[in-house]
């Protein structure tokens, strides 16, 4: 493992988790460009980092991510606003740099102030272990996660390297979701942002669920230019899709207390909205989701959760099949009952609207008993 | 218990369910007059007898409500509705009345056709079983429901009575819920679908979630007349909220597998699909309903939820009570950390806007490993 060249990073243990395990990781671009993109959680209520973020990334430049995990800094007034900008400030000063080209990205417990006397201390740290191999960044960044999330992947002489946290993705609020994403590409910033938001609403937006996000929710892109290689569009689109998708996948096997992994491809639908919104009604259907961890072929319940769907649709014409066997045609039963076997890991869900030519898959898992249990105790 | 006059009911083990149950209920109006109004599932997935009942219930006259547990003929194709049709011709022939003066009501598993050899002769039986009392009714429409639930009121000489059945109110798509509404007075069919749809939607659509209904969700009123006392369109409105709103709280109540009901009250609101919109959000919240079963405190889950609704808002002026506990104040922490006691059954949770004067009252429940474990296997 290895990070672009023209990147520096570290992941220290500040003390903000109680039990000493890492919670601050910083990513430092040195250039020679800043080329950067971001996409923020759409929830209303948005936590201090995503407020401070969302305006140091406007101007498409930045110079370094400060990410802490143990507390969400979320819903804790101007006073967490300012802590957030204490750290820009302080992390600005050590590295000589602006903090308005310094990104903030937290996740943990709502409504928390961060220990500041520590986190404070925690920075100065987190600069002094800064190394071109990033070790430790990832595992910073984690919080109900089973286990670091990296990719890297070459291109040419060019490199990408991401990495991402994120477990909770059962819920139809997604838990926070972070990823830093960076290459030493050379980009062109007038493509940069919209591609970026494009890929990111085909990767990890396509997790779950009914566009629910949390208030922390933070997806970052860094070019150094470092390689002085240049990377056309479609290279840059190509190899984008295939770090988040990766990114992406990690996520949903890693997600709380889930059995089974739904791939719900909504197909031949009048357009993509539609195709999503079928997508979404079935992966927050708690019914569907029950009956699937119970491997149970309850296919009345796909049919009862896309009918919900603010989408175009013949209830008449609808096909559905499970693990790549009709389950129903023409949104009706089969005259042989279909044998369908749900023990495998992954589920495949295709929902055929025959209404026109657009599709989009959503990735979601099954309920179980387990992420209840996970879930019913998080802050006490 | 008696039904209102003109009115006769029973309830038979025709055989559908397996295990001998009650599994048909039959309600019949003698008159002298037939008015009815009904209000159907949303669902663009509509079981057979929602197809059926929606044509016959048009013109406002009823005679007769057939209901059947032990299969929900949904999903079942021309010939699932051919066997309503079959039905309904059935049980006007015995009675004497046109079968398009017949609602057909069906509730249990999606994608079965009914065994028409014991749904015929239970029929029969059905009719030669009915009484003034109507015994037996409310059982025989129950699927996972732990009791019968009926309700009855009276008003200087006019009686009002209602059953109904429905335990799946965690879910974001509502197990299938059917309830019967009648009365001996004398009602005026200018007023009556519309007063009748209101009270539906502040009594039955206020339970869960976010508008999704099942397949097969069906609410009908019927009103005989036989009393001879007129009632006015006040008395009507104050008397139906009465009746529809003790039923759904029996449902709320009789929630699979639940351990806490939640009062999600949305006030100052700018206008009530605001108030509507935002506590539907709470409600359909998964991380919120398993902190909750879990008794933990965690409102920063209510502002994340909060955030994800299609409401006006500001997030810097969002106040937050937890059973009468004020635990966020302008969309942030307080100084001094609220203690909140979640051991009581009810939990009530009410979010200020501050936007307008608007407020609309979401229940739900909380998401628990029994509620899972009861919908993974519903089918096998």
């Amino acid at each position: 493992m290895k990070l672009p060249n023209g990147f520096l990073a570290s992941g220290v243990a500040a003390g903000i988790k109680k039990n000493g395990a890492l919670d601050l990781a910083l990513i430092i671009n040195q250039g020679p460009e800043f080329h950067a993109a971001a996409v923020f959680t759409s929830n209303k209520v948005v936590a201090a980092p995503v407020e401070w973020s969302k305006q140091t990334t406007k101007d498409g430049i930045l110079r370094a991510v400060l990410i802490n995990s143990g507390g969400a800094n979320a819903c804790t007034g101007p006073e967490g606003f300012a802590d957030t900008h204490r750290s820009a400030e302080y992390l600005g000063q050590l590295m000589n740099i602006s903090s308005s080209d310094i990104a903030i990205g937290s996740t943990g417990l709502i409504g928390t102030r961060l220990p500041m006397d520590k986190l404070i201390p925690g920075i100065k740290d987190a600069t002094a272990s800064l190394t071109p191999t990033g070790v430790n960044c990832a595992e910073a960044i984690m919080t109900t996660d089973s286990h670091p999330k990296t990719y890297e992947s070459d291109l040419n002489g060019i490199h990408f390297y991401g990495i991402a946290k994120g477990a909770g993705m059962l819920a139809p609020s997604l838990a926070t979701m972070i990823s830093v994403i960076c290459t030493d590409a050379v980009v062109d910033p007038e493509w940069l942002q919209s591609i970026f938001e494009d890929i990111v609403d085909k990767t990890f937006n396509s997790i779950d669920s009914d566009g629910c996000m949390s208030t922390n929710d933070t997806v970052i892109f860094m070019a150094s230019g470092a390689s002085g290689k240049n990377i056309t569009e479609d290279e840059f689109r190509e190899r984008l899709l295939e770090v988040a998708g990766n990114l992406t996948h990690q996520l949903i096997e890693d997600a709380e207390g889930a059995t089974k992994v739904l791939r719900i491809n909504t197909v031949n639908a009048l357009n993509a909205h539609d195709a999503r919104e079928v997508g979404r009604a079935c992966a927050r259907n708690n019914l569907l989701k029950c009956a699937l961890y119970g491997e149970d072929p309850n296919w009345g319940r796909i049919l009862a959760a896309v009918g919900t769907a603010n989408a175009n649709m013949d209830p008449h014409r609808l096909d559905v099949y499970l693990n790549g066997v009709q389950v129903c045609s023409n949104g009706s039963r089969l005259e042989v009952e279909p044998v369908v076997d749900l023990t495998p890991r992954l589920i495949d869900i295709r929902i055929d609207l025959h209404q026109g030519n657009e599709e989009f898959v959503v990735w979601s898992n099954d309920l179980s008993a387990m992420y209840v249990h996970e879930n019913s105790a998080y802050s006490s």
